[in-house]
């Protein structure tokens, strides 16, 4: 098929690339200069892509979510004719998406959502990908999603939104297992034990109930730092964590490890904690326990 | 090597053939009669196992963790001599193996702690095993852990205890990552999505981040039960969660993770909760809010 990239970041590079590789005529945009060579064409902007792709257009978006999503999408759609479809890869809120299926399609575009997962390696070897929008139209585009894939790793999630939203879940999930992971093996270094924790995860990956890509991923960072003594315990998010929480306050789902594990990452960021001074002052008023003076 | 193996119940039965697999001549003993035609030797008495082995012996536990643990290596100890080994392949709690390790070495005996993962099909077909004990001694029985072992699946992790320890904080693990991808499909659950669950679990364990042994026996499960309408959530554990929140107490571990997740396996115990109760008496008090009825 013909189809059209606009954002060729990390991962939409590696995906047009993949691509190619599957034999699919590529025209890619991005706002700034891409200097590799990549064996697929590239214009001087979204009109010119929007010119060059033959109709009905199919449009893949691998774009941050948020404000540059809607500004390429506003920016897009008027050039667009009755017919085309718009695929979001990147990691919107499914709310966002909901929106904007409806938006578009009263405009006579169609608009899919899809979740991918799998990282920069996924996206030029084979991602995992979740895909929402409407079914018919899906089968034309499903050569594209199953191309791009592993084996048996693409799934059409049903109506808009449906694909962004089981992205959303997974990197929920996600959070739970990177933090249960990760409590173990801080409770080994804690422990009189003397473990060598690039073996440990290893012999972990190797026939136990836990062995996992993310256990994987935790053997190659000990290989490289067997104490991660290089780095700092910062963890970072991007959004995904915190609107599963928001959405499972919505559904009225208890999912408190979820939850922590998005709290304990907000904790990471900070250095002392206000909690941590009520705490102590509190200790100190009833009991006269010795607060740590700064 | 000749080995005996007390202990012939799911774990100890598949562990026996698959060491008769790799050559291993084993001499079984279980206080149960086990009927199945195993292609190894069975004995009627701990004491005729023993009078069967070679010396030096080597004598592998798998059998209940605690008293019944406790009681045959009370019955089988006398019967060994200087050099002769135990294993302890069972679930044990790892302050009970240090305290064991002691006692034996006393005695002129080795005793080795092997946690095991990977289930019944694991121990038929290839294990994960975590070995603590003696580094000079384990040399001599390292081929037993290598065959029954998947590849790069046996790891000797020092000291007594440290194989049960290492296991504990496994199973530590395990509830965490079990309970976060739980959560995440109740999430799916109460969504106002539709998706077929057994096809989520699939995409999620091809190509992407949270892919691992544990959603793929989630997809299993959905397989055979598309909403698992057919069982109660009720959640048992068998106790290393408990002692890995302990041991993440005794160690100052922050844990918050794979305690709630704890936590969450004694709430499904319960149909109604005193808390509940507590909590909504409170509500009324304060602000009148209705309670329910019993």
């Amino acid at each position: 098929m013909q189809i059209g990239v606009i954002g060729l970041g990390k991962m939409g590079l590696n995906l047009a690339l993949n691509l190619v590789d599957h034999g699919h005529k590529v025209i890619g945009y991005d706002s700034h200069a891409v200097i590799e060579e990549n064996g697929f064409k590239k214009t001087a902007s979204i009109a010119e892509l929007v010119e060059k792709l033959e109709t009905p257009r199919t449009v893949w978006l691998m774009v941050p979510a948020g404000e540059i999503t809607e500004s390429v999408i506003s920016e897009l759609t008027p050039l667009l004719a009755k017919g085309d479809s718009i695929i979001d890869g990147g990691n919107s809120n499914y709310k966002d998406t909901v929106r904007r299926a409806e938006q578009l399609k009263a405009q006579g575009l169609y608009f899919f959502d899809c979740g991918t997962s799998g990282g920069t390696e996924g996206a030029r070897k084979g991602i995992c990908s979740m895909i929402g929008g409407d079914a018919e139209k899906f089968k034309e585009i499903e050569p594209l999603f199953q191309d791009i894939s592993v084996e048996d790793g693409y799934l059409y999630t049903g109506e808009a939104g449906s694909g962004h939203f089981l992205k959303m879940v997974h990197n929920g999930i996600e959070y739970g297992m990177m933090q249960s992971i990760a409590e173990g093996f801080e409770i080994l270094n804690k422990s009189d034990f003397d473990f060598d924790y690039e073996k440990v995860a290893g012999v972990w990956n190797n026939g136990s109930i836990i062995r996992s890509y993310l256990m994987g991923l935790t053997q190659n960072a000990f290989s490289k730092d067997e104490k991660l003594d290089g780095i700092r315990g910062v963890m970072n998010s991007s959004g995904e964590g915190k609107w599963t929480v928001e959405t499972a306050l919505d559904l009225n789902v208890p999912a408190p490890v979820i939850t922590l594990s998005l709290m304990m990452r907000y904790r990471s960021l900070e250095d002392d904690t206000f909690t941590g001074k009520v705490v102590a002052a509190l200790r100190n008023e009833f009991g006269g326990h010795a607060v740590e003076k700064k």
